[in-house]
């Protein structure tokens, strides 16, 4: 089964930009990385209206969109709220899942903050590393450069292998 | 395992309508039921250009975005070549998998044909039905309307129970 690691903070913090910077890094090390995002609100539209896969799925069936580069499957589900069986049903045979967000399900985490957030609320798993422009309590932290998040994704593998 | 059935036709023959007028029928029956689109060109775009999720598959990663409602899986894959493969990794707990095309996969079929098309090229599977607004030789022939589709569904749903 994959590990799981969540970056987690608060809005606009710099969370997908951490996980962009750390995708390359971690798949050039051989890794198998699925990203999880959470969309919370509303019934996003994966699909402009007028398309045939949004008509279908409008008629209610769930949809499989396959083209030679990729596969997505579209599924009306509320299995995200269970997200140890969305990993064990759909992404056994990655290495790693990384999710944005998912703060209280505590897994171990990154915390991404501004200077000034409050760290106490994702106080919730285990914290491997906090980014933030200025030092942040007795942990460790790092900033969004490429160094650094050179760093964290070391974290990550060591986690990983 | 699900049955498979192919919805094959000409371009722009009503494929697509086919299946939406077919779905919400054979749902009411009770079917659970996904439908497999082919994109057969290019490698194209879930999401739009700029939105975290582009952005997180630009970046290299498979990408699950999961709401309250439903789970999007984007994954690389060149699985969608064995169609066979793809229902039993990812679709197994469906009753029933619609193909949109797939043609020369020799699934059992319905084919839809403009009046004047050549039939020939879709015989590589058992036809169930053909619909087209004139008859054609020797098969049940069917036209788009609420009845027939209905008619139609009834003959799916009498191979899947």
């Amino acid at each position: 089964m994959p590990e799981i690691v969540s970056v987690v903070g608060s809005p606009d913090s710099g969370k997908t930009t951490l996980i962009e910077k750390l995708v390359p890094i971690l798949m050039e090390k051989g890794l198998r990385v699925v990203v999880i995002k959470h969309h919370a609100h509303g019934d996003f539209d994966f699909d402009e209206e007028g398309k045939d896969s949004w008509k279908l799925y409008q008629a209610g069936a769930d949809v499989v969109v396959a083209s030679p580069f990729k596969i997505t499957l579209i599924r009306k589900s509320k299995d995200i709220y269970d997200l140890d069986y969305v990993v064990e049903r759909y992404l056994k045979d990655y290495d790693l899942v990384l999710t944005e967000g998912f703060n209280r399900h505590g897994k171990p985490r990154i915390v991404v903050l501004r200077p000034g957030d409050d760290i106490s609320r994702f106080k919730i798993g285990k914290i491997l590393a906090i980014v933030c422009e200025r030092d942040v309590e007795s942990y460790p932290t790092y900033r969004l450069t490429d160094e650094d998040v050179f760093r964290i994704a070391e974290l990550i593998f060591q986690m990983v292998s």
